[in-house]
Order: structure tokens, then C-alpha cells, then sequence
């Protein structure tokens, strides 16, 4: 029942890393939306392995097939499934990997629950997974867009211990850090080749901001619009943390600081990330997520083997010195999926409500 | 369909701060656990308000009635359903809050989603929901220390920017601050009375530590034993941001740091807080919780009235300077219903998968 | 997780025959409906035991307290909490039924199921569980009425043999057995007397219609409307068939007289009940149900005991010689819940479909 | 959401009967279960078109594609893809359907949800999805079987007014018409001959009989195993009632002759059908499903157009004039599923119940 998420807008994915092909089914999508599988082209592209010399060399084709759900070129609202062959699966690399529980990777819990694991490139525990969380959530970006003007956004906002000194959106979509600061590019540039060459990894930290949500999606008491985004965020490989609006930060703060006033011009500061008591306030909506450093190096460590004896791991197959690298397309997806799954339950309880007044302007967005 | 949690044990609550009763129904427990009225009283009594001069006033009896789903003291597989009678709803103290839109409360997005909304006490929103939670917990920490030797616990991590200096779990429970350093106490005694004389509140972390959790329990891809964490602790009141092990600390470590490697007798580090690829490990599973400082003061803010009208809003009733001093059970008490849930879970489809070999001791805590 | 019912519309119940009390939470509704606890009182009333010398003479006053999600007499959106306390149970009437398998009841496979039972009145297996459907139902009845102009309405449309000659809607509510034929009701007082005399029971079949259900509601394909119905009907205690439009008549049917065509003027039967490819075309829905005859009589039967001993097990205590009497409110909830949570699905997935032409009026109605 | 089935074992199928391909995705299957591409080609084939020449002559291959879920062809507790290219798609065949609204079809009923519809054979309404039921089914039944030693099997009980005289299960699967009796099968072959000729159709109906179902199976209230299977089959395409047991004959029945008594030696009837209270009672499991005749014929009908006009709509493709003929491996599936799904949900709240005694043998099957 886990590989489904969402409540009304419903997506189901499958597929290991090496075995034949990975796709998902979208069900519950309303109809009259246009979608053709070449909508699915740029996010995966902004995803894809291979796009710079800073992440994994695995070159697939990731064409998308659009099995079911349209008709002529429109959602009919039957289930959309899209598929994608798995073409650049060189499973030789993984063979001492059956054998072996690689520290920080997922080898020794799926053993441990099913007692037994597909061991190539990973299997289902692969990142390869959120090809088709990024495939889905262009369907939800689409229809966000369409219906309510909402724009979901992702830049990465922290390598290591470096950050932006200054933000521009434009810059994000021109280097292939989604980098806010085109300054900077050459400096982190320099930061992952000595990376690289060392055999070690970084986290990093991606900031996802939805524009134009409108006041009241969310649902009090488990379905809350930030519940709902924490276990999105959550359930992408490798992030080990999640924050709203200033997130840790309001550990330090005073009440008087944190409250957003507002004035009839609008909210005079945005530290709720806007979400108040789990539904939309109209303000920007602001998430932070943490991606840990990958586990897979040349340097070795130490673990256990499937006979218990210890041995020491080394990773010699491509992979990437920081996951975080790709993940923005991934985390503005499952934002995306989350409010649109949260529009479509908020019209079905509050379809009759209507324009209720008065209404604050979004004004602050940070 | 928001106001049930659990996917297998199924908590649903229900009530309004200053209505009749609060209550819940808990869905699926299994059959034959040992239950009391009284089981009940130690964990409200933490969480209970007016325990010390550094809490909200307010003082319920909190007397918990077992209306159904036991038989002879002994739970019968059938819904338990527990309520809550309010005795203490002063609704004179919120007649103001009804033309008012309190800055940092979710009276604002109620009113934009429903159209309407319960004024007094905050209605639905108030945290007075989460004393169901607390009774819910009693019964999956009971459950999880029977059945599995699984012991949950929290503590205050961090209040505005005092942190505990050193950590005994003895020190926890006899101090009102959930404050894991004796000698801090005294220090945190003046800090939150200038904060109380000064009509400011301040944040607080709270970290959940849960000891025994046998590896397996948890199931990707989206119901990761994280992704369901971060969800229902985020899914509390006035909680900004949820980490699991290093949490945000991840993004600046190298993955030569983070992996946390093992031999024979155990893992030698927890940088996963015992999580990996969405499911146990063995090791302590470790949550890290940061709660905003609470809206309601003294201090006067900016806001909207009904009409649209900037007011000046002010509380003065009950209130508390720091709400995370009362979460310690709340967030204890979630994260036991998470892991009841999927330890259901995974004996649903891997109850036939036995022991499997080799097994990792936990080995390092933190 | 079983205690619930319906996606959007969730109603949770709780409680045991003779345990403190019964109850429910209504989750999901829309926020702006008018409703006090005197709305409960008519369908209550209608479904009550103790009604006429034909049905079981437990007397219960069965006042509904409204413990949530009202304000002001009018719903916010919030769980809608009902409660009932039990006055009327005399568990002196159960001691025996604690050791004995009772021929036809739920005792043995609860026992085997959960290792455990409460036996007071069959605990929660009892129909005492029926009055929190048919207290949710009025809910439902009274959205769909004012919001849709839906009219749910069911009688009984056979007892044992005996059927209806004629056919009168307000004949129904003018007899204890909700029969469309008053010149028949001196037959069937005569047929019950002599029925209860006996100490045997019989079966019967309540039929149901709901009239102006607009067309396109209804999901395929897991998710359609007949079969929704089916659950919901088919999960009331006694129940052991369900039809849809001619139901199992279609067996012998031709195509050519089964399909229902239409002209401008609207169909020209309605030999499938309103409903095509799980979704209603805005002819009424009609749905029938057989209910067995009740095992608890006065004749005694073989059964087992506890201790797996052959007993003669003789039942003493009140019951009802035609269960079936009391279900047409019963019936009705469970159509109007499955209406109204489909009614809330369908526009939260094609709100913005509008009306498609052309439109076929509902013409017949059998 | 409507095309996922299931709890925790979960079906969610996708595709149209004349786009690319039709699949499913099993999520929730225990690991461990051997699985391969020819497990599925035995009741494909009993479902099969082209059959004989009583049955619609689309000559599909129908082959399954395992897409994930398994390694080294066990299954590894992933979800399981199933995919068959559609490959006899002769969408020729209906092009004026578009146009038109078929009387007895989904196409007036799809047109008013959706606002719009895949016309080409009957887009996601055709029987054509329940291939994929039966493909998830195999597995339901190859664990239920290996795992419980419970066999689900079907039979054709009713051709329109045809009964069979004498029953053998060994003669069900050497006729074309799932009959029970061997020497009626000339009598069917002149009857469906007759009835082909005429362009008409007639109904049929299904018996489904589950043996060796332990105990303990179902959940009351909302998830009893009456009502679940009530749904499943419902869900099938042409269904209009399910009964369970002596289904609608339970009407006219005393309590005394219906009530199934027990001694030590098992039960002496079972016109339960082998639940009680929602709960398996180690009986035999029998349901009744009734299929409706097929709408499309050659016999002309009235209806209307997309502009609203009146037209005589006459089918000139393939179909048949039974559609109940290949419809005993989709019931047999849908029950499959249900059972397995319980048996999941059962174990993970009962798990700790262990063995109960006294058990009553299953005594007599009908």
C-alpha cells in the first residue's frame, strides 16, 4: 500500500533501478487537461543523471510512454500510466554488492524486512524512483498553473557549508547547482571537482517556494497542508529533515518576531511559510529540506556481509558526490502533488463556500 | 477524512477547545491488551496544563471514560473510544477573538476555508486536540512495551537558545521544563519568568528518542518510517520543522562522516537516527522537533478584524510564554502511534519472513 | 481501520450493545449545514425498537448529544461527534450467551477472530450499532436534499412470502412495516402474531430509491456507485443480498428488453437501477436487500459451548421475529452516506467539467 | 482513487481497451512467493476472447509482462507491474460509437462525469480491464493456496433459464460455458447458437465457492467480508447483485431452517455461506453473482446522439451474446483478492491470538 501517495490525487509507482522499466499510474486526475509525453521532457531532463561532470554518468533516455488516461491528447480522468524502459542498466557493476550491507544505504533494512532484496543499482530503494515523482508532478505543476496561477519553484539553497550571498531566480536554470547566485558558480564548480577527486560526498539543502496558492487549502487535524508536505519531503531518498517557513530557526525566536502581522496592504513577514493551523494563508508557501551526503564512495569503511563477516565497502560505479544536486525537480514535484491533491479535497468539502471576505493580500515573501 | 490518523491502528479525534467533550475512537488495536481508565492519568498529567507557573492556567480534570472496545479491563479487537468532558471552558475570555484575526493563528485560514469557524478557545485549532493524542499514545506505548520492549521517550532539547549542557534521563521527568540537565533548572526558572513579565514566548525543540524498535518496521516508498514521523509530528500544533537523526546538520557533513558504519558488534555512529531507506534499522530511532513561539501575547500586534478593518490585537487571557514545554508527551505519543501502526504493518505482509540473518546491534546511540 | 466508512463522507462508529455507550464521528462535512440535536429524532424514532408488538421491546430513549463540530447550530467543517448513552441494558438477559455459540450469530467467529467477545446483547456485533448509520444518515439526507434535491426513501418490499399487491409511498410511513400496501397490513399483523407465537422468525426485503440524483456520480472503477452500495447495504448486520435495478431477474433476461432506451423525452425503463459503468444517469437508483430471518428463537437448535461441549441453545430474551421491520431507515442512511460522499468525490475530481449536453430526462422509473 | 483495490494488498489497474496497453500494479505482496510471466497464462486464457465461437472473437495474445517486483523470479515485497500490449486494437469498428450513446452502456453515463470520453470499444468502461483483475488474482490465488491451502473456484450456475440438472466440478473446466453438468453442454451449444442468431443476448449467473478459508477472516463493521466481496464483484463489469449463501432466498426463509446448527462434527448446513457477523467461519465461502444480457446487438435500439437527436443504434462488431460465459475467472479473481487482502489485515491485528479452540469443523458445504 506504501508505493501510493496522495489521497484524491493518487500516484502509484513501481520499477527497480535495473529491472525492466520504472513507471506510475496517476489516478484520480481531473479531465480536459492537455498533456502529451513530450510535457514531460523538461523536468526529467533537469533531473537526468549525466546532464554535468557532477552527477552520475548514468545516461538514460528516460522517454516517457503515455500508456492510458488520454484521448486525443487530452485527460479523459481514467488513470494516467506513464512508463519508461530501463535502457542504461549495466548490472555488472552491483554484482559484489548482493553480498555486501553498504553503510548508509537501505541494503541492510529491505533484507532485514523481506528477507531478501533485488541488489542491482539498488533496486526499489534507488533514487531512480523519483524519475516518476518528477513525471507525476508535471502533471499537478500543469494543472496548478492552469487552474489557480500557481507556480512551484526549487533552487538549491546550501552546499555543504556554502550558500548564496545574493538570490536571483533567473540564475537557478543556468547552472547546474540550481544555484541562486551566478557568482558563485565558478567557486562550486571548483568545491565538486576537489570533491570528486577525494572520494567524498556533501549534503546540501533545497528550498521549494509555491506562488499564488490561495488561502484555505490544508486540511486540520493529520491532513495538514505542512504534515502532508513534511512526509512528501520526507519520503524522497536521502533527506533526513524538513522545515516550514523558518523551520528550526523559530526555536530561537520570539513570539513577537515570528507572528506575521498584517495590515490591510498585506502580511508584513512570511516566518510561517504560509501555513497557519495546517491550511494556507495566501502567503508564499516556503519549505526547506535536508539531503544527507551520498553513502556510496571510493573510500572505504566498514560493514557487514550477508554471512556476517565484516568487510570493507567500496563503491566503484558511478554515482554522485551530492544527491542534492538533482533534487530540486524532485521536491517541487511532490510540492506540487501535495497541493494539488489538497485543492481538489478542499473543493470537494468547501465547493459550496465561495468567496469569503476579507482578504489579505500575500504581501512579504520571506 | 483529515481528522483520522494511522493507516492499521486508526486514531480518530474529535472536539472543539471550549465545546461539550473532546474525544477519539482508536481503530484496529489488537485484542487482549490490558486497559484501564487509570492508564490514562500519567500522560495527561504531563502534557496537563497548569502544572507549573510556566504553563497556561487553565485546569481540566482531563478524566478519561473508556466508552467502548473493552470487555472485563482487557481491549476486545473492537474501536476504543475515550472522551473527554471540557469542564473548564471560560468562553468569556474569547468573545473578543470572534471579530478578530489573531496574528500567527489559524483563525484567519479557518475562516478562509470554512467560511466560518468556532471562535472560543480556538476551536478545532486549539491545542487542546492534542490531549486525545496523548491518550491515544498511552495505548501504542502499552502495546510497544509489551509486546516489543519498545520504550519511547522525549525530553526538551533547546528553549529559545538554552541547550542543555549535559544529559541524564532521570533529570527529565523531575523538572517542568522535560529539561535533561538538573543544574539548568534554576537558570530556566528566571529565563521564563522575564519571559512571562516581559508578554513575549519563546520556541522550543523537542527531541523523541524510541529504544528497542527491531529492525524491518517501516515501508517505502511513501510510507517510509520517516515520512510518516515527519508527518505526524509536523501535523502538531505550532511544530515548524521535523529532523530525523543529524537532521539539517546533514547538509554540511560528508558523506565519509555521515554513513555510519558497522562491525560485529554494532553500528559505531547514528548520524541516520535508525532509519534507513524508509525503515529500521535497529538502532535508537532519533526525531528532532521545533516548535514556534507562541502568537498569543500581551504584546499588541497588527491585524484584521471580520470587516476587513486593521485592529490592534491583544490577548489577554490564559496563555502560555513557551507551548513546547507541554509537547514533550504530545510529540512521545506520535511517534509510539507511528510505530504501532507499521509494526502492524509489517507483520501484515512480512509475517512469514522470520529472523533473518546476520543481525547489526545498535551499537552507538547517537 | 474497519470501523469506518466512505472516503470523503468518513463515518467512524464505536460502541458496544451494553457497553456505556454508542456512538460516531462524522468526518468530512461540508462546512453550512444547519444542524441540532432534534434532527435526529424522526429516522431514530423510525428505526426504534420497542415500536410495535412486532419488534424487540428494549426501550431505549436513544437521545443524540451533539459533542462537536456544530457552532451555533450550524456545521464548520470540523468531525461532527454524536453520542448515545445506553439506559436499557440488561446484561442479566446475556449470562448464558458468555459460554454458548449462538447457531447463526457472530459469536463463534468473533471468538476465533479475536480470541475474545463481549457477550453482553452480542457486544459490538449487535444491531445496536445500526443507530449511529442511521444518525450519520440524516446528515447526508439533509445535504443531499437541500443541496441536490435528492429524496432517499426505502420500504419493505417483502416479508417471508408475502408481497405487495398494490404499491403507495404514503402508505410506508403509516405502518409498522413499512409497507406500500395498506390493505394489506391486517394480513401481516395476523402473519406476525402467528410468527412470534411460533417462536420462529422470517426474512424479508427492503427496497430502496433515490429520486434526482443528477447523472455522473459514481467512480470506476473500484470505486462505482453500485458497488459501493453493495458494501455499504451488504455490511448490515443480517443482510445477505444485494440488486441493483432487477438484480439477479437479469439472469433470464434478453439484451434487447434489459437495455434501457431512451428518446428526448427520457428513458423508457430502468431495468439497471440508474446506474451504468458504476455511474448514475440520473434515473433513480433503486437497490434491493434481503435480509435472513433472525436466529435468536424461542426453538431450540444445536450448537457448541465454550468449552466445545453440544449444547441446545434456546434464546429467551427480546428479539424481533422479522429483523428486517427495523431496517428501511437503516438502508436509507447507508444509500444516502454512499450518495452524498460520491457526490463530494465527483466534484472534487470534475468540479470544473459544468453541465455537458445533452441531457436525458429520468423517464421511467421501474 | 477508484481504480486502486484493496487494502493492503492493493490492485490499481490502468489502460483502455483499444490505447497501448493495459497493466496493474500490485502493492502490498509478501516477499518470498515464486512468480513468474506463465503463472498467468492459464486464466488469461480461461478469460480469454476467441474462445469458442459463443464468445466475442478478439483474438488478443495476451501476454504479461512482469515490469517489477520480483528478482530471480520470487517476489521481493515491491510492487508488482503487470502490463499486456493491447494488440488487436481494430478501432475501425468503432467510430460511429462516438457519435452515439449506446442504451445499456457507460457512454451516456462517462460522457455527463467526464465531459468527455475515450469512444474506441469502450474506452476504460470495457470489459477489457478485467484482464488485469484476473492477473493480479493468480497471485491472490497462488498464495492463499500455497499459504493457507485455500481454492477459489467458479462456475456458470444460470444461463438465462437454464439450470444445470447435476453438478461436478470436474466438468466445469471441459466445456466452453464453466457448466457443472457434461450432459448439458450439447443443450447450451444449440441454446447459445439460437441466441446468437437472433441477436440477442441473455444474462447469466456466477457461483463462487472458496474452500478452506480458515476462521477469523474480515473485519466488521465497514470491512466485514460479506461486504467487501459484495464490492468486488459488484465492480465487474455487466454485475447488477451479489448474494452470499442462499443470498435472496434467505427472504422467504424461517430462522429455524436458516440458522446453521453445529455439533462436534461440524456444522449441519451452511446457508450462511460460510460468514457470520462479517467473520469467516471456516465453512465453505459461497457467493451468486448475476451478469446482465449484453447491450450490444445487432437488433436495433433507440437513443440519442451527442446532439442530442434520436437515433437507432445498431452494433455490427464483435460481441457476445453472453457475457457471463468468461466472467467465472474474474469472479474467481475478485474473490481471491478479497480473501488475501483479510488474511493481511487479520494477521496484522490478530496476529498475537494464536490458535482458539472449540473448532467446529466445516461439516456441510451448501
Amino acid at each position: 500500500m506504501s508505493n501510493t501517495f496522495g489521497r484524491l490525487l493518487r500516484v502509484t509507482t513501481f520499477g527497480e533501478s535495473h529491472g525492466p522499466a520504472i513507471g506510475c499510474v496517476v489516478d484520480g486526475c481531473p479531465p480536459g487537461i492537455e498533456l502529451a509525453a513530450e510535457d514531460f521532457a523538461h523536468d526529467l531532463g533537469r533531473r537526468a543523471t549525466g546532464r554535468t561532470r557532477h552527477t552520475s554518468q548514468r545516461h538514460e533516455a528516460d522517454v516517457v510512454e503515455v500508456l492510458s488516461g488520454t484521448y486525443e491528447g487530452v485527460t479523459t480522468g481514467t488513470p494516467i500510466a506513464l512508463l519508461i524502459r530501463n535502457t542504461d542498466a549495466r548490472s555488472k557493476d552491483y554484482t559484489r554488492i548482493a553480498e555486501q550491507f553498504r553503510p548508509g544505504h537501505a541494503d541492510y533494512t529491505y533484507w532485514q524486512k523481506y528477507g531478501r532484496r533485488d541488489p542491482r543499482g539498488g533496486g526499489r530503494s534507488s533514487a531512480r524512483e523519483t524519475t516518476m515523482r518528477v513525471a507525476a508532478g508535471v502533471i499537478a505543476k500543469k494543472w496548478l498553473g492552469e487552474r489557480y496561477d500557481v507556480q512551484v519553484r526549487g533552487h538549491v539553497a546550501q552546499i555543504g557549508e556554502l550558500t548564496p550571498t545574493t538570490f536571483d531566480w533567473t540564475a537557478v536554470e543556468n547552472n547546474p547547482f540550481f544555484w541562486p547566485d551566478a557568482a558563485q558558480v565558478g567557486e562550486l564548480d571548483t568545491y565538486m571537482d576537489a570533491l570528486r577527486k577525494s572520494g567524498d560526498s556533501v549534503g546540501a539543502r533545497i528550498d521549494v517556494i509555491a506562488d499564488g496558492v490561495p488561502p484555505g487549502w490544508g486540511e486540520p487535524i493529520y491532513g495538514k497542508l505542512d504534515a502532508e508536505l513534511a512526509a512528501a519531503l520526507m519520503s524522497i531518498n536521502a533527506v533526513k529533515a524538513v522545515g516550514i517557513g523558518d523551520g528550526f530557526d523559530v526555536v530561537a525566536q520570539r513570539g513577537s518576531e515570528h507572528r506575521d502581522e498584517a495590515t490591510r496592504e498585506g502580511f508584513l513577514s512570511n516566518h510561517a511559510g504560509g501555513i497557519l493551523g495546517g491550511i494556507s494563508s495566501g502567503q508564499p508557501i516556503r519549505c526547506s529540506v535536508a539531503f544527507k551526503p551520498a553513502s556510496s564512495l571510493r573510500l572505504p569503511a566498514r560493514g557487514l556481509d550477508a554471512a556476517g563477516e565484516e568487510v570493507e565497502v567500496v563503491t566503484t560505479g558511478r554515482h554522485d558526490p551530492c544527491v542534492g544536486l538533482r533534487a530540486t525537480p524532485i521536491c517541487e514535484a511532490m510540492v506540487a502533488l501535495v497541493l494539488m491533491d489538497q485543492a481538489l479535497r478542499h473543493r470537494a468539502q468547501c465547493g459550496d463556500v465561495g468567496e469569503v471576505g476579507p482578504h489579505i493580500p500575500p504581501g512579504a515573501s520571506g
